[in-house]
């Protein structure tokens, strides 16, 4: 790794950011050592073909899905190609949660280890289905907290037509883990036909947000620190996959769907510009942030574009298909306050801009270090 | 829960410990809260019918699988029929890893986190594939040191034939997370005919052990309290699934493997004497045990039989097919010590007893405490 010649080099706090820190870390390190197509794919949840599944290459019998030997021929795993995306195929993703406070307005540590894992799944394209649960708790810890916790993974998973099937408990000394940790893993399956990635964002489409952007962020570092606003700022952490299947139904050539967590929209956006070698310019006018998120972000030194959401997404879509997607997105619960907030460009491949109320239009970086830890 | 009249119950390093607090933490809370029939199974992996993937009683089209619809008539999910058995079936299992210290004689928490999930799946009778790796770092953990745990990932997954196709990255304070947890959640594939199960033992079965027991904990446990034997102890962390593939290739009518990790092979046991409500006799004597792990067994105050291991299964097989079942276990380098140790008895139902070697038979209980905390 680049830091490979610092015998010292430590991990910092950015390097879970979901920023720079964090995308160098994962490609000079974990894609270094553990490169395979799959994991390259780099999208929010693998997408794994039934062929490779069964054992692509392997001496496992294929003979009971008629069609998998079509792509057989091919030896070792490799990423779908555009055959296979015309079967059902496997999406896997997965997730920690380290959220401090666990509990806080709108949400708690596990609505969001359901909701981040579900919409991982959800903005691939994929039918969540079932969940895994980790959970790593600290010695001392609350059982009737621990009971909240499940409860609201219970109410969560319901909303979301999701189950969990099988987990695991570990417990750490007091002082360790800050309560409790959760993973959850997600298995969903992605129906025929569906191909969504950040790569396939094209000059002229449009750049779709499904609401409000900063709240998640701001309703937990408001909780931590103990402020209490006027205007209560509660977390949007939500499960997406609704509104994208209602969203998938009228328009199946979405270019992509993506979920700004941590690193805000600003993060998501330079990834989408970075993975199809666009541009990507941004009305800074017309993305939608909340009064009492906008009044806190100004008062506490934020900038919304990178505060985390949890139950927003950024859609990607054909400029044709963004008046009756937005109007779908607007019927959703989850997507009232939906708006077009800017577009794909051929100028500045590779990087996003932001045309500012004044007229002036800037470059709207990757995060780089860690503005709010924590937050997921 | 039965602790919820107490408002003030709280968790305890026992509810970690593999035993009986963790067995009652999961039925009280887990499974009472989130509990479908795929959890309700408590294998170490859940398994699950392509017909519930795709999303029985959904409005998914099923048409792409032929004969899918012959399970299609029920509505919800349920686990899988005998009939599904006859079809490729997915396996999911996950577990958290937050062994101390990081690294030990034998293995480090990246080998242990690959063979932990990979034996998970193996048991089951699924051909590992595919793993997710969640990763909470301790801020200023040394880059080096989580490159030597990359590496050694990358090693173990080489070795059982699986690869990473995602992950993810948090970083907590300093103080935190002990310098670095892992999630690591497995998918496999279980192959037709396939039915391995804890409810499967019958009286008359033999009972198995691939190896001498108790290396891993007393490994650990020597690591961590800076002692070092005369004879050196070291973790047996491997993965079993090319073992286990090995027995059933011979004898697919195997009743059921399962990998003593925490609790040791009496926890294991008594998991599968309750899951099949027979007895199981265990002659002291015939469990190989090696004299290193004896004797520091003898001095610190441990039984092994309730030590963790985590290269070892045990396997409930048809007393006929015991002698060619040991005869390929004895042939991989997993299983050289591989021995009969008991079997399954009329007796005491749900329980398990111990034949000293004096001729005493004393009752071999699920452990209660928690005896040797992080191990895994």
């Amino acid at each position: 790794m680049s830091q490979g010649n610092q015998p010292h080099a430590m991990v910092q706090m950015a390097h879970g950011s979901g920023g720079g820190a964090t995308h160098r870390l994962i490609r000079d390190l974990f894609v270094r050592c553990l490169g395979n197509p799959i994991l390259e794919q780099l999208n929010d949840a693998a997408v794994i073909a039934w062929v490779d599944l069964q054992g692509r290459g392997a001496s496992a019998p294929r003979a009971e899905f008629p069609g998998a030997g079509v792509e057989a021929s091919g030896v070792g795993s490799r990423a779908p190609g555009e055959g296979e995306a015309a079967k059902w195929r496997v999406a896997v993703t997965t997730d920690s949660f380290v959220v401090k406070p666990l509990f806080f307005r709108g949400g708690d540590i596990g609505r969001l280890a359901v909701c981040g894992t579900v919409n991982d799944l959800a903005v691939c394209g994929a039918l969540p289905r079932y969940l895994t649960l980790g959970m790593i708790i600290e010695e001392g810890f609350p059982l009737e907290q621990l009971e909240r916790v499940v409860l609201s993974i219970r109410e969560t998973c319901r909303e979301a037509g999701v189950q969990v099937v099988t987990g695991d408990t570990k417990v750490v000394e007091r002082g360790q883990a800050d309560g409790l940790y959760i993973n959850t893993t997600g298995v969903g399956m992605v129906p025929p036909g569906i191909q969504l990635g950040g790569e396939r964002a094209r000059p002229g489409d449009a750049v779709l947000i499904s609401g409000t952007i900063g709240d998640h962020g701001m309703a937990v570092l408001s909780e931590r620190a103990g402020i209490s606003w006027e205007t209560s700022i509660e977390s949007d952490c939500a499960p997406l996959n609704g509104l994208i299947q209602a969203i998938l139904a009228v328009a199946p050539d979405v270019r992509c769907f993506r979920d700004p967590t941590r690193g805000g929209l600003a993060a998501t956006l330079n990834e989408i510009a970075a993975q199809s070698q666009a541009g990507i310019r941004v009305e800074e006018g017309a993305v939608p942030v909340s009064d009492a998120v906008r009044g806190a972000c100004e008062m506490l030194g934020f900038d919304p574009l990178y505060v985390a959401n949890e139950g927003k997404m950024v859609a990607i879509v054909p400029e044709a298909r963004a008046g009756g997607i937005l109007d779908v997105m607007r019927r959703h619960p989850y997507g009232r306050m939906a708006a077009r907030i800017g577009e794909v460009v051929r100028e500045h491949p590779g990087m996003v801009t932001l045309r500012t109320g004044i007229g002036g239009e800037r470059i709207l970086d990757m995060p780089e270090g860690e503005m709010l830890p924590r937050i997921c």
